[in-house]
């Protein structure tokens, strides 16, 4: 075949945020395929803030991606070659594909996608990781009832967005916390949260009281730190905290900070509970056709922020870190 | 009448732990009763480690005590004298009475107990706040099934205690976590325990990965701080952290420090729920009476670290907070 595949190697564990320097970005020919092998065509890299965990060496729910390995990824591409009965050349499939062009796999982690019913990047979107996310973390875990508070960090990410619009299609009175106008008003405007609050412009605490007058009820953490720590102080009794992520510790280089409020779960028996999507990979069928009905009325959109390039992949994952995206970030390859 | 009561009134908010000067201690003389009312002789109080919260400024669960009003306890007396047709001279009651020798009460927050079914301080123990503690945290929010590891904090005072010895009872694996050799003997010695760790002397986190190589299902926290940091890095796949207590933190004059390890939460969909026993006064009666028959049957003991005369009460709280008493801190009057 010839092809030629370019991909992003670990070069090196970053301290705090990633550099160019801790990538190798290689080149190398496609080797021929075997028995029961895939060729994929990649055409769009999901940029997800849980990328930043996976290089770190620490024991976690997945193995840490390895030095000289190709940097974890989910992606979205065409088959352009097949010796697996299961796939054929021309079909779309979604999977853990990797930072590169071409990737060969076995077919046994990868789901086929139609074009016809969403368009490709919906599938690294609002029906990927990040809508199955939202959909289970809030509904399975924050169980909010019609008229409770759900206040979402991150809400004009990738996860956020989607969490405080199935709030809303739940009647949950919304509050979302961003950062910038812009995301505010996206959030307020476009999606149809009941408030927003700007974290670099206001008083989180002063803010949290005025929109949540009787507590938060469900608050979905995508972020930690300071955000969390302000929201515990303000449940209300019996509430769900869920971690679902903690972006703005990710790239310490001093120890996470802990929650020093947490001791409002006593006062308000509340709960904090942790998630990880993947638990639910068996249910990812319902969510999706439960979402795509959803985005069919107009109740649910999606708002991706794509980005060109391949080789620009140390820097756009930046983009995350830095809250510089705007929607679901990947890149085009 | 021409009784006299002592009483210890709330004078200052304490910073740090409580000292003297942040009590009064008062003579006055017993009024007459009124309609409706009861006296009651208070023979034991009960000394616990929430007392400091309530003598906190802040909002909680409860309000605090104002300054110049009766320190807030929990105890038990002998009625002697009653203008109340559901109370007679001589019957033992229970209740919030404070730290005094005499209260006057309306009846509605008091009840009997009855001397020929346990001894009087068992009340104040396994019979009463601290076992219903114990009881509901474990068995409702904790949720232990047969064959799981049970780690509590505390293990050798009056909630943790009995924690772990009903973990026993539910065919747990039970480790407990105490301060200092003699504490940890008896835990393992008298209680049943599997195993004690001396935190003073021991490494915490060595120890734990040691007693419960398949991490920790249940941890029950009475002292917050490290402890619980460290014990949250070993949870389980699925574990409970139930949140009873942080004797550690409170008489901090800095702010509490949060457990910097709460993302183990999201990488073992691991859980931290707040707990308050007053929300299961309805079923105290239930608990008691299963109590009983463990104590009856010799699978549930009781040790109670009794101090005479109340005026010895300023000094006797401290106990709590320096690790020093051994059972169940109360005060005979």
């Amino acid at each position: 075949m010839n092809l030629i595949n370019h991909k992003f190697e670990l070069a090196a564990r970053p301290v705090g945020m990633p550099k160019r320097s801790d990538w190798n970005y290689k080149e190398e020919l496609v080797r021929e395929l075997g028995d029961g092998e895939v060729l994929v065509k990649i055409l769009y890299i999901s940029l997800d803030p849980a990328m930043r965990g996976w290089m770190n060496e620490s024991k976690s729910y997945v193995p840490p991606v390895g030095i000289g390995e190709v940097m974890r990824a989910l992606a979205l591409g065409r088959v352009s070659a097949s010796r697996n009965a299961s796939f054929a050349v021309g079909d779309h499939v979604y999977g853990p594909l990797g930072v590169q062009e071409f990737a060969i796999t076995d077919g046994r982690a990868i789901a086929k996608v139609d074009p016809r019913i969403a368009p490709l990047p919906g599938y690294l979107s609002v029906l990927g990781m990040p809508g199955m996310t939202a959909y289970f973390a809030l509904l399975d875990v924050g169980k909010p009832q019609p008229g409770q508070t759900v206040v979402v960090s991150g809400a004009a990410g990738a996860v956020g967005s989607v969490v405080g619009q199935i709030a809303k299609i739940k009647d949950c009175r919304v509050v979302g916390i961003a950062g910038g106008a812009k995301k505010c008003s996206y959030v307020v405007n476009e999606l149809g949260f009941d408030a927003a609050i700007d974290y670099k412009t206001e008083d989180l605490a002063k803010a949290l009281q005025k929109y949540c007058p009787r507590g938060i009820d469900v608050y979905f953490d995508n972020v930690g730190g300071d955000t969390l720590n302000i929201a515990l102080a303000q449940l209300a009794r019996g509430a769900r905290a869920v971690i679902c992520g903690a972006i703005s510790q990710y790239n310490n280089t001093t120890p996470i900070r802990g929650p020093s409020n947490y001791l409002s779960l006593l006062i308000n028996r509340a709960s904090m509970i942790g998630f990880l999507v993947s638990d639910y990979a068996a249910r990812y069928g319902e969510a999706a056709r439960e979402m795509a009905g959803w985005m069919a009325q107009g109740k649910l959109k999606s708002r991706e922020d794509i980005v060109e390039g391949l080789e620009t992949f140390p820097e756009t994952l930046l983009k995350l870190f830095t809250g510089e995206n705007f929607g679901k970030l990947m890149i085009k390859v």
